[in-house]
């Protein structure tokens, strides 16, 4: 295992069945904005999955809206590059049984391995994406948020995370937790304002016209859904 | 020509190669998720392209980020259902030459036919999408607002357009036109504030967590872009 490197060039994003679209396409736009800037056109960009299957979002098969999506994976689980930047969403495809492979790609992705596949640089999950993270254990012992209308079926996937309810994204050291949908996008670009000059983050914000929270602690949605932190239980 | 009817519940999108993703992906999570709650099962959602190949979104074929999604169309320009609400994206595609079928159709779509075919109850515009609209004649002796970034490149399609530069949204009789990319969000949702319950778009705004701007004055990005209104040349 070697040293994050500083500049991050290598990104992806895990694709699983009827994960929710929003929860990618705002942060990708962030992503895909910046990569058309001069001097950073050099990053990739990777769709990680199971199979290179086309992976359809949700909420389910039948939805007319998604249905009609998909996504063609770059990767699969078991060949995927070495990534500086993880981006997991959520979306009702959290709650399946069968994330198995996807719940361990995202421990081997973070950790690195002891063949000389370096950890991540940063984690960042969307919606009830922090509940594959927290079954992966990489929230144990952190603070993290999660979708505000699905807090009490997430929260449960993480026995040793203090989750914070008022919260639009929480940087845990490298591990970033967004809350539900939309709040993916204002957490890519906090995170971004984490590693590169906020000049240039200000002409990602101006030219995908975002309307951006800057204050973390800026939730309406956790009171509007009655959630409440859920300290570590181990 | 038969009267536009009350409660919209055709909806659909039209699609065209190098759109760009989030121009749809917020408006049609908003849908998506009024479609998800009681009552408002019955909605329907097309996607409608020149023909049923897939299209691939922008900003051009090669983009490692949105070069992987497909969109596959449920029908064409020519087997296109009655709608009653049309969403046109905008994206580096609205600048190609080959989009003379798609601006047809939106002609056709907004006003309806003589066969029958019932005018639109609304069209919703977003980003350059908005030029499509204007080289349909649809933005004709009305107010309308696009990308701010794009403002020149843009604007000349509506030589007998009123453009508004500062604007979020602008809503002209039943012609909604948004400004650039995450503009298109608050446009879907200032719409929907217009034809159902607050109640219900409030939880909507709240399934989504979605930060919303209600002012459609409140558009920092003209000045950003300095750009100005333009005044119908005809």
């Amino acid at each position: 295992m070697t040293e994050p490197q500083a500049i991050p060039k290598s990104y992806g994003v895990l694709l699983y069945p009827y994960f929710e679209v929003l929860d990618i396409a705002g942060p990708i736009e962030a992503l895909n904005t910046l990569h058309r800037l001069p001097g950073y056109e050099d990053m990739t960009f990777s769709y990680i999955a199971q199979t290179k299957e086309p992976v359809i979002p949700g909420p389910d098969r039948a939805d007319s809206f998604t249905g009609r999506q998909l996504y063609l994976p770059t990767h699969t689980f078991a060949d995927a590059p070495q990534l500086d930047v993880l981006l997991v969403p959520g979306g009702m495809g959290t709650f399946d049984k069968g994330n198995a492979g996807a719940v361990d790609y995202v421990r081997r992705a973070y950790h690195g391995s002891e063949g000389g596949v370096r950890g991540l640089h940063s984690l960042i999950t969307v919606c009830t994406g922090a509940g594959m993270a927290a079954q992966a254990g990489v929230l144990d012992g952190r603070r993290a948020t999660t979708n505000k209308a699905a807090w009490s079926a997430v929260t449960p996937f993480g026995r040793k995370t203090f989750w914070v309810a008022k919260a639009r994204w929480v940087r845990s050291g490298n591990v970033w937790t967004t809350s539900g949908v939309s709040a993916g996008t204002d957490g890519m670009i906090a995170w971004m304002a984490s590693v590169y000059p906020w000049e240039v983050v200000d002409q990602v914000v101006a030219g995908m016209e975002y309307n951006r929270v800057t204050d973390p602690d800026n939730d309406p949605f956790a009171s509007i859904h009655a959630c409440e932190d859920v300290p570590p239980k181990e």
